[in-house]
């Protein structure tokens, strides 16, 4: 039986890789360039089928990315068909994958007002947003009078502790569109990069709105 | 009788509609580079003839708008010869066009200023613009020794109780040269887009100039 | 004898207009990319001998000159060979270049800092910048250890009485940098483009600086 | 005994410098349009061996430097092969060169946040960091749970005062990873541009974070 050495059995579909890691690169570049990535901090993903997701690489600056610092893990976390590391916080993005099975891309970034933010309602635990239009450019919210809960994780160097908060807040049935992590930064995510992208934004601008208001209340 | 299918009879000029697109198109872009159309927000418009105004589509990046995402409305806010969704305050678009003869453009954004601003001049109704140079960039103020109000309308999501809010403003004879929604952003408007620029960016950086002295007063 | 219609006679060097409008253009366009010159405000001006200035036309925006939009002017601030409309703020660019006559190009913005530092220490008449590296910006001033003040005028639409105030200054024989109008800008000027902008950015960092300090020190 | 004058020896490797000199035009330019680099201020520097650096050319823009605007010191200050004149802060350069051998880049900038953190915190001597995930990108940084200090020098005219307060500093034993000098500015480095400049980055977003936490809890 003659095998060519040449044929490579994947277990994603690789032209799908080389889009996603396209769309990635071009989004990081977008979010490098308003500074929402600091001294090569944040990554990104987006989900490839049940079971794969293409992921940055550790450490690279977000503002020049190309295909070689997107790499492919499972849902269990481990590198697929390559020698490259993935971010330590791998973890937090295969976790949202395998709770929303619809969720298609997932967006850490470290802005200065999400860590500001993530440090000043920590001790609440949770940014509550009601009375702002743009509550309304979260998925499933129509109108500015609902209330809008994002949650602050206490930050760990040990994933396993973090999932597993997180694992309990959605355990609890806690409405979930993104999170904080104590003096970090954020995570969002949707059905696709667009809706992802979206959600951040507005995450972003609804965080910049409360601390100038209690700037301006002072 | 041969009737040529291939012949539209529009009720508006069709060339003016693509000339206003790539108009309303290149200044969102701009407007969204400045960061006052986050996730998606935001909406513009300009004036077609007597009954009709070309309106951007519900929904879409305002930093990247082609031709499809404007779209035409009849002064009752009902779409002309098109199948697309135009956005629930296409109201207060018409509204405008309707009031004022005179006007060519209006302009609806949701800077982090303009939104803050609302929340915290809701209670007093209005911002109250005094001792400026730059009030002079308003089409009718031609020194700073004058005063110039912005009122700030309570938000809702019934477009119908809003626009009758600003009908009784003006029947009630009060100058009004655009306008805050609590929680939202901004209107303003102009002959032509170039005054409706001038306009928003006045206001825009007189809301910041207002809450700059607010916060080194505290 | 014949004589040629085609032959101007110009008080002024037309090439050296041509350049000078370039660089006037090039210049406004940096500016206003910084946000300086909001709602077509703010004016520039190159010196083009003992007599004449050029100077950018009235409510043009300055993110988009080119060669029409920079006039002539003479030192009594008429129009020279041409039917546009000097600003009325001309007289106070040709106060400059008649009281020193090594200076060669004057800036007049209208940034927020510069507005809202205008408004705050319009009591005082004066910025005073001790203890920033930034001061040694400024020709003639070689140590931080120095003292650099920045005085505010009162703002008014008479310019006549505004040129009599800078004067009354001067005469007092007080140093002169740049000022302050209340509610409005700065004016900086420099022997040259290139030092007119390194004093111009000089007085905007520092009165971020002074802004930062107060608001930190609230 | 033949010698071609027109053999040049240089005690560096003029093909290394051309590279560096490169770097250090695009590294500045980027530096500069962040607005780091105000009013012609800063200096950027690279080694070239263990006894001479690449360092910029006093008072250029640091927007727009050619390859003219980098010169050749020594590690006792003096011009190399030159008639240039250097930064009189090239010795703080040459001092992390000479008391580190491993540092490639030293990066020498003038932000607002910088200037202010300087003078705010002039007093204690020092920022101290503790809690943000950033200090991560500090090399020999594992975790967010360490303290990281970043001292603050008093400004003076003498350079040898302010090296000695650096070597004094660093004789005592205590870790030195960037400095601010009081309302001046920072100093940082790596072993190569793109470390030096990830903890540039990392140093202005701890500070702005910082400053924000401050006004936020007034």
């Amino acid at each position: 039986m003659n095998r060519s050495p040449a044929i490579e059995t994947l277990p994603y579909d690789k032209s799908l890789l080389a889009a996603h890691a396209q769309t990635i690169a071009d989004n990081a570049r977008e979010l490098a360039a308003l500074g929402w990535t600091p001294a090569t901090s944040s990554n990104f993903s987006m989900r490839l089928d049940d079971r794969h997701a293409a992921v940055t690489v550790s450490g690279r600056d977000k503002g020049r990315l190309g295909a070689d610092d997107i790499m492919v893990v499972d849902f269990d976390n481990r590198p697929v068909a390559t020698e490259a590391r993935p971010s330590a916080e791998t973890a937090l993005h295969t976790q949202i994958y395998r709770r929303f099975p619809t969720v298609g891309a997932v967006l850490h970034t470290h802005s200065r007002v999400q860590s500001v933010a993530s440090r000043l309602f920590a001790g609440a635990g949770k940014v509550r947003f009601e009375g702002w239009e743009l509550q309304k450019a979260i998925s499933g919210y129509s109108t500015h009078e609902s209330v809008l809960d994002l949650p602050v994780f206490p930050n760990t160097q040990d994933m396993a502790e973090l999932v597993a908060r997180i694992d309990a807040w959605l355990d609890a049935g806690k409405p979930l569109h993104g999170y904080l992590i104590d003096g970090h930064g954020i995570y969002a995510w949707g059905i696709d990069m667009a809706e992802a992208r979206r959600h951040l934004e507005a995450f972003e601008f609804l965080l910049n709105c409360e601390l100038d208001l209690r700037r301006l209340h002072a």
